[in-house]
């Protein structure tokens, strides 16, 4: 059995990709600076910076491959303009494209989109096509709400994100729903803003009929599906309400939920609740919560743990750490199989 | 053992406050129309609209009594601006009152505020004391987004809403954190903005130091705390990578959680990983989930059963069915005392 981690970013990518973003920054605020360059980073930065984080937590772990992204705070779509975003989103993604060449066993690409407030999501189509038929990437993360916290977008279900829907379809890649760090101070990035997001995305699919239109198009909603799986006979309650066929016709066939959640209590309550084609393992690891939980000794999300701790049968936690992930991922199985994996 | 519901609303007024309310939004759009009367409502009209609702279930499910306020998806604070919120306000806590003068045994009244975007907070003090101390109400609902889902009002920690907090202190009531309808066409009401208004909230305490201010300050957050509880690990672990003292200490001397969470998995976690004393049973009945559950033949929102079904000794349960209400709500326990309860 291979253990997939779905959700891992490269949260610990060389200083040049950070200097890179800060000459970004500053030009936006004074536009009489000249166009950043890419700092040349080399493979032996590149491989300082993965071997003793994601690769070492890996081995000692005990995961296989990891589907692998630039860091999701980072994306801040909400900083600069379009030309701002795209700039930095096709140096986020060739930099994992690296990565994965270096580690082609290890790691495989999911790319990070050029979205800005108010530019039409169609704008974003081009940088998932080079990803991913260009770079080899299986999947990309979308943003609900570039706006990083004022939700100026219209929902997930509406017609603005069609066009991009249909380029998925295409090329049939999922996408994880995911946003980026917050600037209203009313939202913690990784505290409220990602939860509340995974959240907002499920009820919008629960009030909507995007499937009906798109039946091939998969998300994968992270952090284990936000708040919905301990609220899932609420969730059960209002689709009756609002006259929605059951959640397992309306929703799930194109729904997924990851295992970021860092304690096993919720492990259990998601694998008791949510049916087990629908949960991918994930991690993501040297991410949001990267210290070590005084209750077990170990670290939070090292949620391999909480998986291997469940009392389901072998081949349901394979369906969890492996085929799920491949079914989700029609590309990186085929990358996998080219492997002889 | 008394079961005392912390979560109701009068969600089933007589049709004239719905008139008044009409009126005021027709008033809005045109402000050459007079100011709106509130109609003459009956003590029978009331007594209709409670005892084959909120009354009936209370018998059928074998609650004593509920902590009851003006329906909170109507509240609204975002329609119309200061003085329509505060004469709408006044209509549904005097409305609420009646109800409470009516059958004194069955309900004790929590009250809306006026507020109002941009408004100060310190506007809302007048009609919490003359709730509070005419009306004899014990508590209120405080909305942390009267934008109605833009999220314009700072953080709850922020000093903006220190004036307020003073008066709840002085007069020793708590409130419910909870928002009301949603303008952002991203945020379902009850499936999306409720529960992510929870989640803000717990993250905004956690990112705050409000309890060293005022350490007799109390919050219900409703909605069993909205993502926090399934997501306990994250948030010990987010403390501690913010360096905040343990959240038992930091958080969880003033925050407390109902039981608004419509499947039995939901409450087991619940219970396993939110302490017995911080745990507050509620139902919010005839609210926003209000179908049969097909899995179990039984109401989603009759949380009644979920807590029965607890392995807790029976002194724990007392303490989720009314000794930690009376506690959180000293007010409410000297109405019960002095009714002999």
């Amino acid at each position: 059995m291979l253990i997939i981690d779905c959700h891992g970013h490269y949260t610990t990518a060389p200083p040049g990709l950070q200097r890179f973003r800060d000459a970004q920054l500053k030009r936006i605020a004074n536009a009489t600076l000249p166009e950043p360059v890419m700092p040349r980073i080399s493979d032996e930065e590149i491989r300082e910076s993965i071997d003793n984080n994601q690769l070492r937590l890996q081995r000692e772990r005990g995961a296989d491959v990891t589907l692998f992204s630039p860091r999701a705070s980072a994306m801040a779509h909400h900083l600069g303009d379009e030309a701002v975003s795209s700039a930095w989103t096709r140096a986020c993604n060739d930099l994992v494209k690296r990565v994965v060449d270096l580690y082609p066993e290890n790691f495989v690409g999911v790319c990070q989109l050029p979205q800005s407030p108010e530019v039409p999501i169609a704008h974003s189509i081009g940088e998932l096509e080079r990803c991913v038929r260009e770079l080899g990437f299986v999947g990309c993360n979308l943003n609900p709400d570039p706006s990083g916290g004022h939700w100026t977008a219209p929902p997930l279900t509406d017609r603005h994100w069609y066009p991009f829907y249909e380029k998925m379809v295409e090329l049939d890649v999922p996408a994880m729903v995911h946003v980026s760090s917050s600037c209203n101070p009313n939202f913690h990035a990784t505290g409220a803003h990602y939860i509340n997001a995974d959240t907002t995305a499920f009820m919008q699919f629960i009030e909507g009929n995007l499937f009906t239109d798109f039946p091939t198009l998969r998300f994968v909603i992270p952090h284990g599906g936000g708040a919905v799986p301990y609220h899932w006979g609420r969730y059960r309650g209002l689709a009756d309400m609002l006259k929605r066929p059951p959640l397992r016709e309306h929703v799930m066939k194109n729904v997924f939920f990851d295992t970021c959640v860092y304690h096993q209590p919720g492990i259990d309550l998601l694998a008791k609740v949510i049916d087990v084609d629908n949960i991918l393992f994930g991690s993501e690891m040297v991410g949001a919560v990267r210290g070590i939980d005084p209750e077990t000794g170990h670290y939070f999300d090292d949620t391999r743990r909480y998986i291997d701790a469940l009392p389901l049968e072998p081949r349901d936690k394979q369906r969890i750490f492996e085929s799920n992930a491949r079914r989700v991922f029609p590309r990186l199985d085929a990358i996998l199989r080219a492997q002889g994996r």
